[in-house]
C-alpha cells in the first residue's frame, strides 16, 4: 500500500537585486529554497502515468518567477506566496510545504556586500488550504559562555567517570524552530525574527547554568513570554564540548584558561516548549 | 510548559576488533553510535536540578563497555542491548533510542582492512519497556542506470519549460529506511540487511522507469513482497540529475553519451509503503 | 631516495581564556593548529628507528602549553614561538612549519560570545634557526558586487558560447596570502591584518571590473602599496557564478534582479603578486 | 609586480557513456576535471583590456567537446588532449594544467551501475609545448592494520606524555600522488594504476610498522621498485588515531578490542620517494 509521499525540488538557489537606481543603491537577498508536494500521486507509482505530475524543474521554474514577481523579504512571505501558488493551480496538490533559508550579507558599499556568516534564518511554510502554518528559525548560531555554568549533582551508575564541574565553558549552536499561531505575527515577520534571535541570545548569555537543559528551557520560555504570537518553540542544542586541558602534569596551573575545543561525540539537548492551551506540532527528529 | 524532551551522546565512534588468534585473523566492526533517552526530566530543565540526569559522558562509557560484552555485530542486537540498558536501570528513563551506523570494510589480509566506501548501513532501535522497534536501512547507495528511463506525458503549465525525455540517466543515492514487524526478523539481521539491499539493486535496475516515482514504488514493493518480516518501508531518492550536454553547437552529435552531472537543485522523491493491514510509523521529513 | 619529508600534529584546537576577574570581563581566541616539522628522519624511515622522532602526540601537548604562556594572540606570535620551541630544542628538527586559523567571536556580554562566521584569519611560519617567514592571510570572506562588472572583448574561438556581458554580477571568496618582509610588521600584526582586510575591501568594491583578473591585481595592488611592511601577496578568486534567470521564456521582464546562485564549475582566479626588487616565494597549487 | 598567475575552470563534472548497442552493454566514465591556464595575462590584470583571455565558460565547453571526441579513459590520455588543446589552440597560453579525478562505479546489469566508493583516482598533467609531465595518483584509500605495528623508543622532551606502544591500531588514508617518467607508461595508464594501488596496499599490509613513516617508507619504496616507469612518488599520510578505551576503570578487560575512532587531531606524515638519479619535482604542500 502507498503510504504517504512526496516530490519537489530542493535547495534551489536565488538571489535577487533590488536596485534602487535613483540613489544607486542596491539591496541583496540569498536564499536557497525546497519544495514539497503531495497529492493524489498514485498514477505515477503505480503505473508511471505522469499526467498528475508537475515535473521538479517547473518547481524550479516557479521558485525563480516568484522571486521576481512577489520577492524574496520576508521569506515567510514567499515561501506562503510558493505554497499557495502549488496547491491553488495544480489539480493533483493538496498539500505543499515550503522550506527557505537566508544567508545574510552586511553592506560594504551602496553595491557591495559581505557575506556576514553567522546563523542562517530559516522558514518552512506548509498549506493544504486551510489557514497555512509558518515554522521560522535559525540555526547554527554559535555561541559560548566562558563562566556561570556549572554541571553537578547529576546520577552516577557504574559506568559514570564524569567528575562535577563548578565552573565549566557551555558552548552550543542553537538550532531553534518556532511556530506561529494562527493570528500570524502581524505580518512583520523580520522584525519577530530579530526579537527572536535577541531573547535567545539574551537568555543564552543572562542564564547561570546548571545544566544545558536549564539554559535550553530559559530560553524557550523568554521566547514564548516575549512574542506572544509564537505557540511553540523546539531548540536543538549541541553541547559543544570544550575540556580544561591538564597541564598539571607540566607543573602548569591552568585556571580555566586553555581548553581543547572537542568535535565528536557530543551531547546533544533537545526540546518542545509549547504555550498554555496550544498543541505540540513541531515534529521530533 | 515543556513538551517532548530528549537528551543524549551523539556521534561516538567506535571500533571492535575481534581476534582469532589461533588462526591469526581479525574481523573489525566500525561504527558511529548515538544515544537519545526521554523521561520525566522536568527538573534539570526547571530548576537545574540533576538528580535524574545520567550524564551524556556516562552513556559514552556505556557504549564502549557494550561494544565490548555485547559486541557490535549486527548493529540491531548492539542498538537493543544499549536501549534495554538504559530504560531499565535508569529510573528516570521512560524510552531509549538508539541510532548506529556501520562503515563497512573489505578484508586485505589476515588483519589488514580497506573501507570499502559505498553505502552506510543503519539502524534504529527504539524501547520504552514493551516491545522494541527495529528500523534498519541504509543510505547513500548511489546508483545510475544510462538507459530504459524516460519521463513523459507530465503535467504542463504556464512555467513548464522541460521537453519531454524518451531516454535518460536516471541516478540516486538510495536512502531506505525499514521497520520490522513485531516477529522480528528471525535474529537473522545481517542476513536481512543484505537480501534488502540486494532487492533494492534488483528492483531498480530491472524496473523500466516512466518516472523517479515508479522506481520508487517498485524498489519498496519488492522489500515488502520478498521479505515478510519487514511491514514498512521509507524510502527517500534524490534525483541525481544528468543533463544532455548540448552539442549541436559544435556540430558534434551527442547521442546520449556526454552528460553534466549536476549537484543543485535537484528533485526528491520520497514514499512510504505500509504492508497491507501495518500501521504507517515512519516518520515524514 | 628519500626526499623532503615532514612530520607533525594536524588540527589541534584550542581554545584560549582570558580572564579579567577584577572587572568580570573575558576575552576568548579560538584556533586551529597544525604542526610540520623537518630534519634528519632517515632513521625512521628506513629503519623504524625512532629516537629522532618526537611524537606528534608531544607537538599537541607542546601547542596547549604555549597557549597557556605565550598566549594565542596574536595568532603570528603564538605561531612563531611554537616554530622556535621545536628547532632549538629538537636535535632532529631543522625546520618548522607552524600554521594556525582563527575563528572570530563576536561579545554578547561579559562573558558570553557568538561565533561571528565570516573569513578565517590564517598565518604559516616557517624557521630554520635563521630568520622566520611569517606568511599571513584570510579566507572564505565572501564578497559579492551586483554592478560594475562587465566581461567583453575576450577571446572567441569554436567552442566559445558565453555572451558578453555589460552589467553582471562578480561574487567570489576572497583567499588571500601574503608574507612579510624581514622586517616584519613592527610586532602589530593585529592591526596590519585589519589594514590588509579593509584594503582588500576597498578595492574589491571600488573597482570597475573588467575582468576578475583586473580587480585581483587591483586588490594586491592596494595592498603592497599601502602596506609598506608586505613583500608579496597572493591571491585566489573562485569566481561564484550568478545566472541572469531567463524570463523572458514567461514574458516576464528580468533586469539583472533574479540569479541562480550556482556551485560548480566554478572559474579560478589566481596571481601573486610582488613588490618590486623582492622575490616572488609563495607557493602555487 | 604580476607575479606567477593563472586562470582557469575548476570542477566540470563530466559523465561519458559508451553504448555497446550491439549487445545492449553500456560502459560509465564519470570525472571532475579542472583546467588551469597561464601565459602573457597581463593585459587583462593591468587594464582589463581580455582580448588574450579564454572565457573559463570555453573551457568548460571544450571538457564536454572532449570527453565525446577523445573520451574519458583513461583520464590521462583525457587530460593530455586538453592540454594540448589549449596550449596548441590559444595563443596567450603557454601552458596548462589539467586535473581529472575519476570516481568508480561497479556493474549491476548491462546498464546499471552503483558508485563504487573507496579511493578516487587522479591525474595532473602539466605541458608547454615540450614534453608532457604526468603526475597520476589516489586519495582516500582507507586501510588499517589491526596488529604488527608499534611505536616505542621514540624522543621524550618535558612535554611527552605518550605511553610506548607494543600492538597498537594503523589507520590512515592514504594520499598517492606519482610522477611518471618522460618514458610514459607505455601508453597504459589504467594497468599501471592498478599495479600501483596494488603495491600499496601489499606493503601497507605487509610491513611490520615501527612507526607510520617505515610503512610509508615502505610503500614508496616498493612501488618505485616494482614499477620502472615512476620516478617519482610523494605519501601523505594521515594518522587516523585509534585510541584504546580504558575499561580497567570498570574492571573490564580490554585486550586490543575496543577503540575510540578519534577525527582531530591527527598525526601527518608526508615524504617523497625519489629514483636514484631523478630529480625531485613533486611540489609540497
Amino acid at each position: 500500500v502507498l503510504g504517504q509521499n512526496q516530490y519537489g525540488k530542493a535547495e534551489t538557489r536565488v538571489v535577487r537585486v533590488r536596485r534602487d537606481d535613483s540613489v544607486g543603491v542596491h539591496h541583496i537577498t540569498d536564499v536557497n529554497v525546497s519544495v514539497a508536494l503531495s497529492g493524489d500521486l498514485a498514477a505515477t507509482h503505480l503505473t508511471g502515468d505522469n499526467t498528475g505530475v508537475l515535473p521538479t524543474d517547473t518547481m524550479k521554474n516557479t521558485c525563480y518567477v516568484y522571486a521576481k514577481q512577489v520577492g524574496l523579504e520576508p521569506i515567510e512571505a514567499y515561501a506562503l506566496a510558493l505554497a499557495e501558488h502549488f496547491v491553488t493551480t495544480n489539480p493533483t496538490t493538496d498539500h505543499a510545504r515550503v522550506r527557505v533559508e537566508q544567508y545574510a550579507w552586511d553592506r560594504l558599499a551602496p553595491h557591495s556586500f559581505a557575506r556576514a556568516g553567522g546563523e542562517v534564518r530559516t522558514t518552512e511554510v506548509t498549506f493544504d488550504g486551510g489557514h497555512p502554518q509558518t515554522v521560522s528559525g535559525l540555526r547554527d548560531l554559535v555561541v559560548m559562555n566562558t563562566t556561570d555554568s556549572e554541571f553537578r549533582g547529576f546520577r552516577k551508575d557504574q559506568y559514570t567517570t564524569l567528575p562535577e564541574a563548578d565552573d565549566r565553558i557551555l558552548a552550543t549552536a542553537v538550532h531553534a524552530r518556532w511556530r506561529y499561531g494562527t493570528g500570524g505575527p502581524g505580518h512583520d515577520w523580520s522584525a519577530r525574527y530579530a526579537e527572536v534571535r535577541g531573547h535567545l541570545l539574551d537568555a543564552f548569555a543572562g542564564t547561570y547554568s546548571r545544566s544545558l537543559q536549564q539554559t535550553l528551557y530559559a530560553m524557550g520560555e523568554r521566547v514564548l513570554t516575549k512574542v506572544p504570537t509564537i505557540d511553540e518553540i523546539r531548540l536543538s542544542l549541541p553541547n559543544r564540548h570544550h575540556f580544561l586541558v591538564d597541564l598539571a602534569r607540566f607543573d602548569i596551573e591552568n585556571e580555566n584558561e586553555v581548553f581543547i575545543a572537542a568535535d565528536r561525540p557530543y551531547g546533544l539537548i533537545e526540546a518542545t516548549l509549547v504555550r498554555d492551551g496550544a498543541e505540540q506540532l513541531l515534529p521530533v527528529e
